[in-house]
């Protein structure tokens, strides 16, 4: 089953909702970009291939750090964990991308077609997670104010690549007030394992991004005159490097369409 | 060739020495715990497993991230890298332990003979890193003050499990000062990828340890009157699970003797 994204209305209680809540939403069907469900709980990527490409997909997270920090790895076959209790990987996402020899060839809601017992699922952390503790922080969010998915680009800058697998970093923007780029830093940085502190900021032709209004996933946002483009690594760098590399089998979110998981934001805070 | 443990005396400048100046002295010979040696620069626990045993190698280190924290992984066959600028996994530590079906069956100077060309190398984070940080702070570290090798122990804390592999938490203890303990934690907090914060304080029994002065790996320390044992996760840990999950063949590091590694302590250093 093969649907458009954004074929539904964002539920008005969304940051109310619970994780466990929000995931039988997209089970039921929900088609929506996730900034802003569940607040205080951590959302994640994906990144599903076959056991036999699994190393190289661990490996190329462990040397990319940034864009690509694991949170947690489902063994071959298995669908729930610790990070999603009661819940399936294969339904509780509200969309997905299937991808073969580096190609999309569907975009499914629903993973059981697609499913095999020697699947490993990578669930890796995602900016979203600390967007909470940017609000908290007085720092609007233009994509979740504005209703439209984060705008996302893959950047010049080169992950280091693994095996298999190499790739361009994929960035998501947040455009903040000149006066609030420090504390967004700083913020951003106390949660290291959902991407950290920003990788770039202010020029965005440094990172071969020519025009802002084209982001290469999700929506554009508007930027409004004073305020400063900053970057983020981006857990859809996976799927670069699938796109680039061309394993033979490999799954992902759509991006923006994340999985909320049981952990809380907090339990990516450092000191 | 094997040869046992401690056949040389420590260098008096050994603080000073460079970490290649340091490997250099190993690959010619040297066999004695690295501790106190290139203060400033990380040091490091080996793992080193077959191709086919790597995934679940570094599962377990992702599972694991206290006791088995990742710094650099070298591909199959690579014997060098960042971390070892210029130098030789296969000699440029002191003394290295050969496992095969998890029994110990020789402990080498010179990986050499035992070399494969689909060895995968990891390079794990390690508290020795963190030592320096606790002298500046004021705090002496026993072992070193006693030109000894640190004391390690199996605890009764199991290691999340990952594929093949499984095994014991193994700890090293640091006795410090009542008046200092709430010191030590502070600034080993601040570098989580050598172990951290401490996992226990002040009740060996509590981890299955009856007495401190028969440590698994290492040699006893006197803890005087008024200090409580700390403990530390370590990098030996994974050891413990060659031990216990009997891959065909695995390496290590001789506890103690770690690889001294080209990076900054303060490269580990969070905010």
């Amino acid at each position: 089953m093969t649907t458009s994204p954004e074929t539904h209305q964002l539920p008005p209680d969304r940051a109310a909702l619970s994780p466990a809540s929000a995931r039988q939403l997209f089970r039921d069907g929900l088609v929506v970009p996730t900034a802003g469900f569940s607040l205080g709980y951590a959302q994640a990527n994906l990144i599903i291939v076959p056991k036999a490409q699994a190393f190289d997909v661990l490996l190329f997270a462990q040397r990319n750090p940034k864009s690509c920090p694991i949170l947690g790895v489902l063994d071959a076959g298995e669908v729930s964990g610790e990070l999603l209790h009661g819940g399936d990987i294969r339904t509780d996402v509200p969309a997905y991308i299937v991808y073969e020899n580096g190609v999309k060839v569907a975009e499914p809601t629903d993973l059981s077609a697609y499913w095999r017992d020697d699947l490993v699922t990578f669930i890796v952390g995602c900016s979203f997670t600390f967007e909470t503790a940017l609000m908290e922080g007085g720092i609007s969010v233009a994509h979740i104010d504005q209703g439209v998915n984060v705008p996302m680009y893959k950047s010049n800058i080169r992950s280091v690549s693994a095996g298999s697998m190499s790739g361009p970093m994929v960035v998501s923007m947040r455009p903040i007030p000149a006066s609030q780029v420090a504390d967004a830093v700083r913020i951003t940085s106390r949660y290291p394992a959902v991407h950290g502190a920003p990788v770039h900021i202010g020029n965005p032709e440094e990172l071969g991004i020519t025009d802002l209004s084209k982001p290469d996933f999700g929506d554009p946002v508007q930027i409004p005159s004073g305020y400063i483009p900053v970057f983020w690594a981006c857990g859809v760098t996976p799927q670069a490097a699938v796109m680039e590399s061309k394993p033979v089998l490999a799954i992902g979110h759509a991006p923006g369409h994340m999985l909320i998981t049981d952990a809380k934001d907090s339990n990516y805070l450092v000191p």
